[in-house]
């Protein structure tokens, strides 16, 4: 049925007209102008528009409609609607706006019933429209004199905004990038991205897939839909308006640190989809991916260049993307001296100087690709001196492109680079136009050859008892009236998961510590419980480092005395082992509204929030994507060693995918907040700190 | 001198060629195109160059030359200097390659002795020449066919990559910005970079100077340079070619942290120039700033669009910048419904929707304008759709230039969109081409409106006595040949320049120890003072929250015991009053072998090379400088509040500036590790420990 949005037999344009400027004209034009098939104008004042004779109702139309544009006034097209359901229209395009999005979701409501009532599957409204370069058709009402429309090609877009995606057409038809199917989604009342994901993914001329989304309906099936499409093509998403502050009121770590754009991030990460940060990026990977068909094989970048200051503009960018240029070994660079002059520095950028001619590019190349040291090629051409013979190198770069590796070409500047760029294009070259754009395009290419490499792996196993463990002591609490674990109770709760925990007991009056205390071996620390104390560190109800029996009285009657005084009910006294360590973790879950259970790492135990050095994944979630949150932080620095430990990435996933495995198995579990997660001088993980936080329902 | 550059009264080209593609021909081209003096071509093999006469020696010519245009092959260029030094002349351009950059530097040198005999200034070699517009002259050999040359304008432009810099002058010249000078400076063996920032700094003509750097030669020189000019104004820099890891094996944290880039940035910042991190972003603030006359008076910045989506890009890409669009208030909102369909929705940015015509922008802004709720107003047009009058609206921007407040137009697109870039930008206006340039270019206006606020600042005073204290205890060590100085000296140098360190004493055994503890009072901390320590808690060196004697015996027993059995010379035990505080930063200093002593503030106490939330300044430095450095860093948001306390930040201001002026006055410290400076839970900065070293000399 969706396919009939993109191939239908025939078409009626409801709302078709003849006024200059009208957008019911811009759409009757394309239409007509594209498609080969039956197209029946529609307008309820009849009349002739763009010489063709209009019919006044749909029901006039002597042919059957496979798919209905509609563009009347907002208010008429439930009426419009009715009509199509009764002469047996299957798919139909609303592009008139004044519906949710101005505050008109009655009427919207209304067109969705009729949808749904005479089983039309229905896309917008305040649409667009979709063009199909197959079919072929251009079912918008984009004006093609101000904006291109691209070449038949492999690149297919849903936009969520219907003018940046008809802008982003426009700048792929500037760019040669070839299209093959496009649909605005409009306001999604009834076909959703994540059914147009899967429709192009199984579409086989469909070579790759860019997105424009603003907000997430449907998250978790657009993320398994987008998933799904991301292991057998690219997938390229750019994310608007998600820019928010963390909740400043939010009782836990995990939650004051939430923002839609941080799960959506790692929720995104963890589909495999190519992420992009600007509508520059966007359409720079589209021309890369859509160009070239080989992928790299390694990540060997190396930059030849006639302009050394972008050589250096273009090793500072690849830098910044946490990418590095390749080093050039000792023999390649001995055969380069005998084609490049003597006086000249070799190194990578391999700098040819602005004197550089074609015949030059071309044999240090050939020395490069026979040298098998290079998985990508960003060449540099600045044809600013007249040294450089620009038209022998077009000739040459047609050769480049089949070299069986990447390559990439930098051009920079006004209308003759324009010109050369375009020529460049024509033969099949993905061209740069700043350092930044050859950057993200060389990043992207890496990123595919990476995220096609592998299984989604293994997840976590826990033993069977846990999920029963944790039940009880939940509901427990919610027996009692609490939505708070204490921290015994959480510390519990993970060590049935697997989780380390120090060794502790719960004393209820001073002598019982003390007797903790001798069992447990100095120094120890002594900790409040209440289920009514969240940051409880922060007002002193933590005393640690205690080495004698004597301290552990004293510093217990003070908490006793601190907790009578600032009247806490107070449950006991843990009395815990202290665990030396190096560095602080915090390790966190909680239930998303868009995206359900969510898990988080982040740097700094008690800092975190202070450091925003966070990462996010949907739970449940595999070894390998636990490893892939954490590289996303600066908590990789520790797996290389520091202070004399090293952190082994595999034992944090672990527990990471065991704290998402606590929040989808047990449902009442609103939050769990592990911090600090200690990394102890033996490389372990121990859990110092641990809330819970339940949810009533 | 340096003014007979750009404004000879006559020339000689020395190496004048007629061979086609050559640079002597390029050269001798532009400079006969654009000179209205007289030029002297001159070339050892005589003849005819572009229908000219050549004087085969300098010598033959008839007339005075002031500048010599040097662009024979560098073997050659000693003579010809030689000759040019007889002849009187007393500038010259070298554009000849194959000097220290190409290995030879002995050649360079030869070049800088002959120069420097005869009194010649010398920009080059290896340069691409000089621009000026107003004499006019254009000294370069760049293809005027191939790359544009700007109109004359307020912009200057010095670059140290002349293909680079050619590219940017193309660049500029497709945008219309326009120049008054340009000067490529090659290998600056003669006439640096830091000269020809004051000449323009002079210049009345130049109203905007533009830098691309890639090394720093005469640091302190150049900084200053580019802080007095930004003082009357905007300086916008591009720097490249700086990444670059910091020294593993470095012994203190701030020498960890220390890269070039990093000191270099503090730098630049503390000059006040505006810095830009890409190509693309140079051109763009170079547009802005050289058309937009007008000062922004607040940082309230509104957008109008009729692309919803580019909007919500913008604003992403607004924040993503550290800034924020303004809420626009009720009574503007209920204005504006006269004037916007009931329908849609009123917020920032204000999408007038892609029907919008010329007239609706104009009735918005006007109501925008005369309320007076905007500093920055940037325009969105995307001419999508027919509805888009683009002659009104071209017609209209006009008056949107002179309308007293800076606009930003953001059009993008493919060649149509292009044509109205172009037409806007003759109107005067600046254009953004996507919307990360729209919001470099809002950034810089309001940066500028910040810098050109105010005068340096105050520096901090310190006790007269500090510096002899300080001077008598690392004399003392240095006088028993040690290189670092003990904890207890370190700190007795803080404290002698007013920074706040904990009570102390050292124990030289632990009956002392306890002692001491007893005055100070319970708990206190224990830590091995040993000149050949520097990262002692690793290894156990520091036992903190010690509450009664018994325990201050067996673990000074203990310290004692590690030390004998690590080997440790040792210099006591330190017995220090415990400090609760809630959070850790570090401070430190060193002297950087290229820009001096130079300041470093960071967050998170022993992980702050773990975090590098750092930032750098030049020692000396005031106290607003320092609250920049703060305000860099992720230290900021302590000044919100954090776990009950507020930092105070010209708390911390004052004790950066202090350490500042320890290394500053203090010759033989090469480096000072304040680390953890703890925030107290009084809002009290406490130096908990500290780390110096001695340079020898």
């Amino acid at each position: 049925m969706l396919e009939e949005l993109f191939k239908p037999r025939s078409v009626a344009v409801i709302g078709a007209s003849d006024r200059p400027g009208s957008l019911g004209r811009g759409l009757a034009l394309n239409v007509l102008s594209s498609f080969k098939g039956p197209v029946y104008l529609v307008n309820v004042r009849g009349g002739v528009v763009l010489g063709r004779n209009v019919y006044k109702r749909l029901s006039d139309v002597p042919g059957t409609v496979d798919l209905a544009l509609i563009i009347t006034p907002s208010s008429s097209v439930p009426e419009v609607l009715e009509d199509c359901g009764r002469v047996g229209v299957r798919s139909a395009i609303v592009y008139s706006g004044g519906f949710s999005e101005a505050g008109r979701g009655d009427l919207e409501e209304e067109v969705v019933r009729i949808a749904r009532r005479y089983g039309i599957r229905l896309l917008g409204p305040n649409s667009v429209g979709v063009v199909d370069t197959e079919t072929p058709l251009n079912a918008t009402f984009v004006s093609t004199e101000r904006q291109l429309m691209p070449l038949k090609g492999g690149v297919s877009l849903i936009s969520q905004s219907g003018a940046l995606g008809s802008l982003i057409l426009d700048l792929m038809g500037e760019r040669l990038v070839g299209l093959r199917r496009f649909a605005s989604i409009g306001n999604a009342s009834d076909i959703e991205m994540w059914e147009l994901v899967e429709l192009l993914t199984l579409d086989a001329k469909t070579e790759v897939i860019g997105l424009y989304l603003e907000s997430v309906k449907e998250g978790r099936r657009l993320l398994g839909a987008l998933r799904r499409a991301s292991t057998v093509k690219p997938v390229i998403v750019l994310v608007g308006g998600l820019s928010e502050a963390g909740s400043k009121a939010a009782s836990t770590h995990v939650a004051a640190l939430t923002t839609k754009a941080r799960v959506l991030d790692g929720a995104l990460s963890q589909a495999r989809v190519i992420r992009v940060g600007s509508l520059g990026e966007f359409v720079s990977v589209l021309e890369v991916l859509g160009r070239v068909k080989v992928r790299p094989k390694g990540d060997r970048i190396v930059v030849v260049t006639n302009t050394g200051g972008m050589g250096v503009l273009l090793s500072d960018s690849i830098e910044r993307r946490g990418l590095r240029l390749a080093g050039l070994p000792e023999e390649l660079i001995s055969k380069l001296r005998s084609v490049i002059p003597g006086y000249m520095a070799l190194g990578n950028p391999l700098d040819l100087s602005g004197a550089a001619p074609t015949s030059l590019y071309r044999r240090v190349v050939e020395e490069l690709l026979s040298s098998k040291v290079v998985d990508i090629l960003v060449v540099v051409n600045q044809p600013q001196t007249v040294a450089m013979d620009v038209d022998s190198f077009v000739e040459y770069a047609k050769y480049l492109g089949d070299s069986g590796i990447p390559v990439v070409i930098l051009v920079s500047g006004s209308g003759y680079s324009r010109d050369l760029a375009l020529k460049l294009r024509l033969s099949g070259l993905p061209v740069a136009f700043s350092p930044e754009e050859a950057s993200i395009m060389v990043l992207a290419l890496l990123r595919l050859a990476n995220l096609s490499r592998g299984e989604r792996g293994a997840e976590v196993t826990v033993p069977d008892e846990a999920v029963t463990t944790a039940r009880k002591l939940v509901r427990g609490a919610l027996e009692e009236g609490r939505l708070t674990l204490g921290e015994h109770e959480a510390k519990s709760v993970l060590r049935a998961y697997n989780i380390e925990i120090p060794r502790y007991e719960l004393a209820l009056e001073c002598r019982e510590a003390i007797d903790i205390a001798e069992k447990l071996g100095y120094p120890v620390v002594l900790k409040i419980v209440s289920p009514r104390m969240l940051h409880r560190s922060d007002i002193g109800g933590v005393v640690m480092g205690l080495r004698d029996p004597g301290t552990v009285a004293s510093e217990c009657s003070k908490l006793l005395e601190l907790s009578r005084k600032a009247d806490i009910p107070l449950t006991g006294i843990l009395v815990e082992e202290h665990v030396e360590h190096v560095a602080e973790i915090a390790v966190g879950a909680l239930r998303d509204k868009l995206l359900g259970p969510t898990v988080m790492v982040g740097l700094g135990g008690y800092m975190v929030e202070l450091l925003e050095e966070v990462a996010f994944r949907l739970a449940p979630l595999t070894l390998e994507e636990a490893v892939e949150m954490i590289k996303e932080t600066r908590i990789w620095k520790l797996v290389d060693g520091y202070r004399g430990v090293k952190l082994e990435p595999v034992k944090l996933a672990e527990t990471i995918a065991r704290v998402g495995k606590i929040v989808e198995q047990v449902e009442e579990i609103e939050e769990i907040d592990v911090n600090p997660l200690a990394l102890t001088k033996e490389g372990k993980l121990v859990a110092l700190d641990a809330k819970i936080k339940l949810n009533p329902h």
